[in-house]
């Protein structure tokens, strides 16, 4: 795949079908009364191991030719990317081989066991964790695949909006979380593919605004070390997905930290749904933008895994 | 209405489709495995008003001729039968009135008034609650509707099973949370209509067994004041549910507190719903079971009022 364009997406589509979940697309009036719009969440907090990753993970093991999938794949992210990269491993039978920072969470590294994935720790470094990852590929000719900076994930990304407009055609605008740009980028891609009028916004938390600031001096500018709750949404754009943001995305919206809680509660609360705060970021932009002139507007919601085991816990102490 | 069957239950379910969501119906491959059985769960917890609660309501508030409507309903429930009852009585643009304990949650004081309902503060004693409740009734004229002891409540309960089985018709079990008994007496009423042979089990805490004892015992023997964090379960049997569980349920299962709590957390992290934590007493008690005999297993999910906000207020802290 040279480029990502409708077609590659259409392919992915076809490709994950099997083993990806058709999400939901869920309504709440409430929410709708709030937002002055009819708002369309596409709940992949539903998708398989519990995020959009999944998809873009799945479409990349599918590609890879029979001899080079025998040797496996390799991250090192530790986040939803390894579980679903696990996951979409196992489902073809292939090994996955996870790099983490011997300081990760626990759950996350449970997680990605209980997936199937192979753990191998290294330095709490970015360079620890890439020179493990390449030690790896060198070792066992398994496939590198970066979380975001990819096509085949971008594609794979990219069927999420896909779906959201087969299921409902006539929007006017889509809201979508913002990190290191895979899911924003296959969604813009996707949806000007199908409608170039329909508009697509990329949301990101105020404090992680390295999309906003990008797209604002029309050049790359990596965030710092943003601290953020977010935490999907800590990662800079990269050399493929910020030319695609660049110059196609109309707007990047921005949401402040407690508004992002606040919406978060709003979706457990009103729709009943488990969602990561990063999966609450488009809706506290849309809730604090002025003017958002839209009538009918996707959501994104990327994901469901948070670590809720501080209020478990505090339930059966009662 | 002088007998509740399934005739009874076909016409609540007609007369509250249109206002009713009719809710979906989850499966969850991760808790198959646990449970060795494919389990169906009828999601309540996304009825409107955030509970089944609602399906009685609106049937009650439905069947009242004008004439008597327009004088308004009485309740002196404080949960979700108060916030459905005043969201059914303004779907019908009537008065509702509501009867709390002066020490009531503010968290419930807002539901109710955020429904329409209009609330009147009472001693917090039983005695006075239904004095109080009384008065109204002298005053106003309004129709008192109890949230279970009501054959028109029972009915509009018993709708969510029969959804249950239109979608899903070859279960073998169905599992039902038991407090007052309205659920689980509609329940089981459309589920032995439908099908004789299907195995109707009530669920309850192990903390507030009054079903268990009362079934087992062959006569009513009301809880004392039990003490489970499944709140909407504290409640004992009433005069019209005992008799039909007596006579129709096929069993009341147990569960012990810290394994509801558990299932809750389960259905969190697996389903990513938001449950309150009388809905996970079933599959506590089915996880519990040595031998539950069940193949197909449909389970209800009460409702989704649980009360998150210490979590997130931690959260916005940080």
């Amino acid at each position: 795949m040279r480029i990502v364009d409708l077609h590659a997406i259409r392919k992915a589509g076809e490709r994950i079908r099997p083993f990806a979940h058709r999400t939901p697309v869920l309504t709440c009036a409430a929410l709708n009364q709030m937002a002055g719009a009819d708002l369309f969440f596409k709940c992949e907090n539903f998708q398989k191991a519990g995020a959009f990753k999944f998809r873009g993970a799945c479409n990349t093991v599918l590609s890879l030719p029979d001899g080079k999938a025998g040797r496996g794949v390799v991250t090192h992210s530790s986040g939803n990317h390894a579980a679903a990269l696990s996951l979409a491993a196992r489902l073809r039978s292939i090994p996955a081989h996870i790099v983490m920072p011997s300081n990760a969470p626990s759950v996350k590294i449970a997680a990605v066991k209980a997936y199937g994935g192979s753990v191998t720790f290294c330095e709490p470094t970015l360079e620890s964790r890439e020179t493990t990852a390449l030690q790896i590929v060198e070792k066992t000719g398994a496939e590198l695949v970066h979380p975001y900076n990819d096509l085949r994930i971008i594609a794979g990304q990219g069927t999420a909006v896909l779906e959201l407009l087969e299921d409902v055609p006539d929007l006017d605008m889509v809201l979508v979380p913002v990190g290191g740009g895979g899911l924003l980028s296959g969604s813009v891609l996707a949806a000007k593919g199908l409608n170039p009028k329909l508009r697509v916004i990329g949301c990101e938390p105020k404090n992680a605004d390295d999309a906003w600031r990008s797209k604002a001096a029309g050049r790359l500018i990596p965030a710092g070390n943003p601290k953020t709750i977010a935490d999907g949404l800590r990662t800079s754009l990269g050399s493929l997905t910020f030319p695609i943001i660049r110059d196609h995305v109309d707007a990047v919206w921005l949401a402040e930290e407690e508004a992002i809680v606040q919406s978060m509660r709003l979706i457990f609360e009103r729709m009943k749904i488990v969602v990561e705060p990063s999966s609450a970021v488009p809706l506290a932009a849309l809730l604090a933008a002025e003017n958002p002139e839209t009538r009918r507007c996707g959501i994104l919601l990327s994901g469901g895994n948070v670590d809720l085991s501080s209020w478990f816990n505090a339930l059966i102490s009662v």
